[in-house]
């Protein structure tokens, strides 16, 4: 996959493409990045991308020339478009269904504004995708493009090795986890669940089945909506609910 | 704001604490950061941090005695308990109302894993809010950490200039952006609105409503739910509908 992303601020890349997992996918060939300031395409003398709005207000925009001219100096294969991807709090909200999708792409470019607008030609004529990380304001789009190259990457076949890719994550089951333990055993006098310590695996499998829908009930009854349930499950939502209501 | 950050992968920050609003900050001593590696608090001679799950299954979990003996060495005011942190896809999404109220404590510790699962007790017995930015998996809590703290320090009263903290922000008023459009008028053959080159303000101040409005409507529309809607708006919001339904 290669990866092209343009920033004002390319330097706030460095420490997490340098480390860990992408670092590795990077070493290994599975992805590519290159970075872009669109200040160097700015047609004016003083190198100014952004401009006062039409119509008044606060803040400022930024202009559509530079981000359309270094969109256009990106090479792309002829039979296969990249995404173009905004990085703003307006668009669609990232989750796991859409970093596997964009994980089966060969190329894609991330825009990353900082504090202001984007003229709205960008978005209605340049880009292909809007992505926000979540209903919260960040400073610029810089760390939401960090959060979905991390989502997207890790997804990549091959990137993660077994050990990593075995584990089982929350939003990929549709429940969260249930609770870990690892030695000791009692710890500031905290004991583990004395069933995890039983060598039963059955129960074990129950225990963790129960407890992984009881956090998801308690913490996200939102993601229940979208699950088959079994009856024995179905039933421990009833007590739950019961005990919630009475309590 | 004092923030203290128990990480293995405490590089991965440094080109977003040293880049743009959160250098600012720390420079003009509206926050200071400090980072703990929680490897240099094991108590085992090869400094393992985790260790296999009690009941079996694929994975490593992170034990809890460098997390508990790394928390307990960071002074804190008797007076006032620090929130701690804990980064974790089982957590309180992050919203715009959570950063507030976070950018409103005087000291913030957070604890970041990686790949790997927490030992229960860390989460029942050491931390005061458990946090997630979203529905999708990343390789670890860092980046999730640098997201909240970004959200959070530029709240902090004086840390935005007028200048930034004029702007109207998503989130804040409930609604998605208006489109913004700067010069030149026309690019590429794509026009600004005329409305907005009229001069007339009570048509761009309706026109900038309308959009906001059509917007969140097309896009989020589980925002709307949330607000008092003047008859206008609900005109509009019940046209849109129509025009949707019939299509």
């Amino acid at each position: 996959m290669r990866i092209d992303i343009l920033s004002l601020f390319p330097e706030m890349f460095e420490g997490v493409f340098q480390s860990s997992i992408l670092k590795k996918a990077n070493e290994n060939n599975y992805f590519s990045y290159n970075f872009i300031n669109f200040r160097d395409f700015a047609d004016n003398k003083h190198n100014k991308v952004d401009d006062y709005p039409y119509g008044g207000g606060a803040g400022m925009v930024l202009k559509p020339q530079p981000i359309f001219d270094a969109v256009d100096t990106i090479e792309t294969k002829e039979n296969k478009k990249p995404r173009i991807i905004l990085m703003c709090p307006q668009g669609e909200t990232l989750t796991q269904q859409k970093a596997e999708e964009l994980s089966r792409e060969e190329h894609l470019i991330f825009i990353c504004g900082h504090y202001e607008g984007y003229d709205e030609r960008i978005r209605t004529n340049l880009v292909t995708d809007e992505i926000s990380i979540g209903d919260y304001v960040l400073t610029g789009g810089e760390l939401g493009a960090m959060v979905v190259i991390d989502s997207v990457v890790r997804l990549i076949p091959g990137v993660l090795g077994n050990d990593d890719s075995a584990i089982q994550d929350s939003f990929s089951t549709g429940l969260l986890e249930h609770p870990h333990y690892t030695r000791p055993a009692e710890f500031r006098g905290l004991k583990v669940p004395d069933v995890l310590l039983s060598g039963n695996h059955a129960h074990i499998d129950q225990w963790r089945k129960k407890e992984s829908l009881k956090r998801t009930f308690s913490r996200r009854p939102d993601l229940i909506d979208n699950l088959e349930l079994s009856n024995e499950e179905e039933e421990w939502l009833k007590e739950w609910g019961n005990n919630e209501s009475s309590s």
